[in-house]
């Protein structure tokens, strides 16, 4: 459904400005829920642009997936690779990207019904995955990841025509009010802010590691924040949070002992393709927006044996 | 008291170490408090390493506090000035020092019962100031301050012989659990962690902007994390926390829009003035360590006009 005018262009004026959205958060009905949210559950998330459920998945599910995951970082050679991004500074794996095809366990996690029909209910409509990766905060260095609305950056960056995507992020250890937890400005999902400054070229490789386009303003950021306050969904290892591709959000640094790690995976709704990016720049790879690699999902249990 | 080998000896021996305090915790006795602090405070304090008090200081107290930090700030020419420490990066002032000679509003703050009769009754002693400052941690760009128990920088870089100090912290803007706030190993103050590697010369020129030396070792923190857990004593402006000198303690780092403001007075007991700095370095200058500066403090209200 392309727009004659691009309603959710950024980078382009010199001002920053506050949007209206326009598109629906919730494409189910919660007169008649479709699937494993209740009314209330739906509404919730209508409001607050994210819902968050304690202990999703069990500790043996929870213990196989870190298991997998000291597999992949201690495997030669593979960090050398584009999906692995490394902390400026001190070189550990920060993120590794597509995590869902370098993994068989993590591919199966992200089609288990207790996450995939959620996504499917929420965006009202059959889903592939946009971008899947593993967040690495380590204990006593783990680093901040500023204030961002994903949606700004999918939109200009991969052309993501409209917001009818979520992202579910799996806690695979505990996460603390101290430990650098996802914070989220509850209802930012409601308008879009738009930011300053041209997308420089292959711009991801550097973005990944340290913000620097795509971020929105101080007094923006203060103004949603004075409106809707911030919280930090936090609790045991195996709880996820799903929120709305246009939350604003972000985490602090982690000087605690306790590593904070988590799976991100975005779901897409099949009718929001990805288009060509905005103002002409090349796609960012496969790794990080799927394309080619497209895959309409189809629920199956995730099992840790 | 001087001891024959020093016990609290530190960036000595080539491996941290965890040993016992050989201090008192409090100098007062529960059975009679003599003070403000009842003998459950005193109590907690004994085993936690620190107490909070919400709201201690009135909204207009605070306000007229805030007015001038303002006015310090924007006097041309002060930030030149040694107490002035300002953030690697973005050059924002992020500390300034010996603040109650800099302001003598700041200078009666120390003076007013609420806080230095506390300090009187913890250590059983009449007191003097070791060390003022305020933080500063901005909203959005505030960094982290690394875990540190104050008295080992105190020892090793200053000469204070014995653990008998208490850091007073009153909060000038509300401290919440996103914007950075004090972070405290509750029971840390028990032990005495030694640090690893030498002592520069002029080291305080660089550890008041980034620590390196005198940093306590990862697996220690983690030991004593793992037993004590961590706490955050949060709550609006105009609160106040104290805490012992050897309690461990750290911040996160802020991107919220909120900043963070405290204002930090040190009290040390007048019978644990300061000695020569361990293996001859030169002592740190007057601003961060009072030696000739030394003055026993009488109480004396503390009022915004």
């Amino acid at each position: 459904m392309p727009v004659a005018q691009d309603h959710y262009a950024s980078r382009v004026e010199e001002k920053p400005e506050i949007r209206r959205r326009m598109d629906p958060v919730i494409y189910d009905d919660p007169a008649r829920p479709n699937g494993p949210l209740s009314a209330d559950e739906l509404r919730r998330y209508e409001r607050k642009g994210y819902l968050f459920f304690e202990k999703l998945f069990k500790e043996r599910e929870v213990a196989a997936l870190l298991k997998e995951l000291e597999r992949l970082k201690t495997t030669p050679d593979r960090r050398e690779r584009p999906e692995y991004i490394t902390e400026p500074g001190s070189g550990a794996v920060r993120s590794i990207f597509r995590i869902h095809r370098e993994s068989s366990l993590f591919g199966r996690l992200m089609r288990d019904p207790r996450v995939l029909n959620v996504a499917r209910q929420l965006l009202g409509s059959e889903v592939y995955i946009h971008q899947s990766r593993v967040n690495f905060k380590p204990g006593f260095v783990g680093k901040e990841f500023y204030w961002h609305s994903d949606f700004e950056t999918w939109h200009v960056e991969d052309g993501m025509p409209r917001m009818r995507a979520v992202s579910c992020s799996v806690t695979l250890t505990p996460n603390t009010l101290f430990n650098g937890p996802l914070m989220i400005i509850p209802g930012s999902h409601t308008a879009y802010i738009t930011c300053v400054g041209t997308t420089p070229e292959d711009h991801y490789k550097q973005s990944l590691k340290k913000q620097e386009y795509g971020v929105p303003d101080a007094e923006s950021l203060s103004r949603i924040t004075e409106a809707g306050g911030i919280e930090a969904p936090v609790g045991p290892a195996g709880s996820a949070v799903f929120f709305d591709c246009n939350a604003m959000h972000g985490s602090n640094g982690n000087i605690t002992p306790l590593p904070r790690t988590n799976a991100f995976f975005v779901y897409n709704s099949v009718e929001n393709r990805l288009g060509d990016p905005a103002g002409g720049i090349r796609p960012r790879p496969e790794f990080i927006a799927t394309r080619e690699g497209f895959e309409q999902l189809s629920p199956a249990p995730f099992r840790a044996d």
